[in-house]
């Protein structure tokens, strides 16, 4: 009969299709950012400590989605609060943006676009997209992701973006119509994420979920999500490991 | 500096991505269809010619389509047109679509999800692919674009499938939605087709074309679209020779 799709204790189905949350369970955002952040503060006289830049920049993430989850923003793409958000981490460490020009500006927003894969994230995908459906499920938009892929190499089967299902995770429309997009049961997609409050709110939606361990995402000094908290179906500390348990 | 893309003399702009119509242009949804035709038609004891049976499917197509586009009838995706059109061909052929099993009417209505490429098709791509975005430009839902995708092997980059424009070619938001989720100008855009009729349709919205020579999409004997009709950009017989022209 040939192969038996892995099927999740929590869902009772077969998983069909593994979505990744991207910046940092498939790329490592850390690195690939303050590497583009120490060359721009080389080429404009600029003294940054790059990873520290790095972490402020990704700080006022959160924050920026939230205001477009609770309603008081309408939705805004991600290009445009990492655009937003560099002004504020540039103020934050007593650089005007204005003084710098805009289109050095717009190139170092593209480090988003630039980031490295983690050394697994390539041949772990390409294993498990033989057998399953993959593509991210991330609050990227669908450009910044389709630029990730190419630029990583990642070989997603498709990209449903959040310009595309118009909210951001961890709402449970951005698990729901990803799934809806792909004609497939909840229970039949599995969220793969180095995040538990991802694979919290993918539960709640009726998803099946993977933890992938991501230790030094945030740095050397990581001390969040640096093991499973939940009971995820499966938990793996690479994806070429989460490849194997899911048989492909 | 690296690589040059293709100008489009008619956009006066770089190409970035080649998106491609699918079902005719990279897969050839005759054979795939009247294969499966006729092992229905032996499963179910009927009679049938099976090319010609694809052919009446097919020709319901533009019909179906058509009350989408005039308004009269909501955005309905293409799966469920091909399965109503299924029944109406059946009943074309005096067979009443009530008295077979629905599962198998199913089944056979995913004959569109698993049609073979053309020849050329995957290398084509592939070859595109290293240089610029690739994905398809079709009237198929994203699922079934990315069903056909996986049982073809084709290597799309993305899929911005009818479901999320949410109308259908030849009207002109079908090009200029696709173009704008891929955060591009639609100048930087060449739609790859084998009809003239797409192809005019996506040089009125600012579109590059290129011309991809089908001659037995509608069997040996074809009467239309054996030629370019028009001042296209590129044209090309095979995908691997627009591989050829844009540099790739």
């Amino acid at each position: 009969m040939g192969f038996q799709p892995y099927r999740s204790p929590s869902t009772g189905r077969p998983v069909r299709a593994v979505l990744f949350d991207t910046f940092g369970t498939v790329v490592d955002w850390r690195t690939g950012v303050a590497r583009d952040v120490a060359a721009f503060a080389t080429e404009h006289g600029q003294d940054l400590d790059a990873d520290a830049f790095a972490d402020q920049w990704r700080a006022l993430y959160q924050p920026a989605l939230d205001a477009i989850r609770s309603g008081q923003r309408s939705f805004t793409k991600l290009d445009t609060l990492h655009r937003e958000n560099l002004d504020e981490a540039l103020r934050h460490y007593g650089i005007n943006p204005d003084r710098l020009p805009g289109e050095s500006l717009e190139e170092l927003n593209k480090s988003w676009h630039r980031l490295p894969p983690w050394p697994d994230s390539v041949q772990g995908l390409a294993r498990i997209r033989r057998r399953y459906i993959v593509g991210p499920l991330s609050n990227g938009n669908t450009p910044l992701l389709l630029d990730v892929a190419k630029n990583a190499g990642l070989p997603w089967d498709v990209i449903v973006g959040s310009d595309m299902t118009r909210t951001y995770k961890p709402l449970p429309q951005a698990y729901l119509r990803t799934a809806e997009f792909l004609d497939l049961h909840p229970g039949e997609v599995m969220l793969a994420a180095a995040h538990n409050s991802d694979l919290l709110a993918a539960r709640e939606s009726g998803l099946a979920t993977a933890f992938v361990g991501r230790p030094t995402e945030y740095g050397p000094g990581q001390v969040a999500d640096l093991a499973p908290e939940g009971d995820w179906d499966l938990a793996a500390s690479r994806i070429t490991e989460l490849a194997d348990q899911l048989g492909a």
